[in-house]
């Protein structure tokens, strides 16, 4: 293994990288391209070697990588394991960036431990797949420690675009969690699609370019969803009503049965419009009038002072 | 009324519309601003006025608005209201196209009727939202009677551009069944994201650009989904895999859960994911080894021969 002859030494690197799963690796190849002495650390340590081949430094333990450096990126599985891998370090003076993916309220508690300890915290969402880390479309929401954020701006630049979202550490995770609810709809209603025409017999890929084009038609309502939401104007100039729309996925669960695929991915939308239309005179309001049901009070709490 | 003068006469419209909701108003103004002669009928008749005003015929009843053209085009509620609507009528000779919102087996049982009584029938799904209607980007699906589409292909591109998409009269509907259901997925999604941000004192208009952005990036995995669940081929260059999806779904709930906001519409797919890894070795496969759990035997329907 080439990487035994360069070991942290304790001479110093720029920053370390906790973590070379698929994420943390992709991380420290970034930081490695743009030029930064970078050290290593990863449970198993065999993950090292190729970056090390790179001109990573390898630390043996967590506490030997933050020691190495002024900076530490943590990207780990869950929360959890930050706080296990964290545990018993030294922190004073030393500054945390942490891109585990997580809850807002894990991420403050991480932040928490690490200042309780003297260290410098800044959580961070990644909005990126591995592949994407340094390229043009990745981005990145932080928030926690500000002067974190600034100091080391131009170093995190080398993953994708940082945004800073406030000194709240549960504000990244929160946007970071946001943008992923609205993927995992999109990829549920994309594979029952997928399936659904495949019990009919025809391929996806037939389908696929279809569906991409009709996605992007419809996703341009989200700005006009979000401004009614904001507003709690669910009425006026509705393009498609809820009456509409409920009709519209009762075929979609009507053709899942007659197709015998599976209705559970849909059907919770479906309750909605049923309980939303039950519940008063809303047949002809926009399907964002759903939001009062799916947060009773979301609507109030983005009122200035509700903060 | 000035339409009272202009009552269908039998001395003949080229093309008859049954139904002038929001989205029948569009496709009888669209075949106006094309310069055909239209004929309109709806129940309530007040709602054919505008377009009388515009030029068009107003017909006093179904028969009489099919009576008037060789050709109907068809936009009610659901598939049964034309049912009724058509109860009697007589079709001999007559063309219908239907596009009203259905399943395939609803589409089968209106052109099995329309055929018994000696009509061509040929079905079709609006790929559009009513204003859409006559734009660039308004697709619309058709199937059943190819002579009908190839006959009335000119006319019919009034309202968008049209695919054929097979004899079957239920092609059509499943195909725009499809693209509805990808399109409820996203929007339960995004609803969701809004109402979490929402529930965190951030306005649902902050975050939709990026939403935005998010699912353009993401969406674009949609082909590679296609080409792995059309060859049953879920693992190999997995970007993100199942295990860290569900790690990723988790956090989602989590946070909607710390967040006050309900659940509902996206644990479905979390139980999926928690059921295939529960169902074997398939942590390190793509998300779309979930279709066998939606659609069992899905994978095998579009193999050669099993059509």
């Amino acid at each position: 293994m080439t990487g035994e002859a360069k070991k942290a030494d304790g001479s110093g690197s720029d920053v370390s990288v906790l973590g070379l799963g698929a994420m943390g690796r992709e991380l420290a190849r970034a930081l490695l391209d743009a030029g930064h002495r970078v050290t290593v650390w990863n449970r198993t340590a065999a993950r090292a070697e190729p970056l090390v081949d790179k001109g990573a430094l390898a630390a043996g333990s967590p506490a030997e990588a933050v020691g190495a450096s002024p900076l530490t990126v943590v990207c780990l599985l869950d929360e959890d394991s930050v706080l296990d891998v964290l545990d018993g370090v030294e922190l004073a003076g030393r500054d945390v960036v942490d891109l585990t993916n997580g809850t807002p309220g894990q991420a403050r508690r991480v932040a928490e431990l690490v200042r309780a300890r003297g260290g410098g915290y800044l959580d961070g969402g990644i909005m990126a797949v591995p592949p994407m880390i340094g390229g043009p479309h990745a981005f990145l929401y932080y928030s926690g420690s500000e002067r974190v954020f600034r100091e080391y701006r131009a170093l995190l630049d080398a993953f994708g675009a940082g945004h800073y979202k406030g000194a709240d550490p549960g504000a990244a995770a929160l946007w970071d969690v946001a943008l992923l609810s609205a993927m995992y709809g999109m990829f549920g209603g994309v594979l029952h699609a997928f399936a659904l025409v495949r019990s009919a017999g025809i391929d996806a890929r037939e389908v696929a370019g279809d569906v991409g084009t009709w996605l992007a038609a419809m996703g341009a309502a989200a700005p006009e969803y979000a401004r009614r939401i904001d507003t709690g104007d669910h009425t006026g100039d509705v393009v498609s009503n809820l009456g509409m729309q409920a009709a519209g996925i009762r075929n979609v669960l009507a053709t899942a049965e007659e197709q015998g695929v599976s209705t559970a991915l849909l059907s919770p939308l479906a309750d909605f419009m049923r309980l939303r239309l039950a519940g008063g005179d809303h047949a002809t309001e926009d399907l964002t009038g759903l939001v009062q049901l799916l947060a009773p009070g979301a609507e109030l709490a983005a009122q200035p002072g509700a903060k």
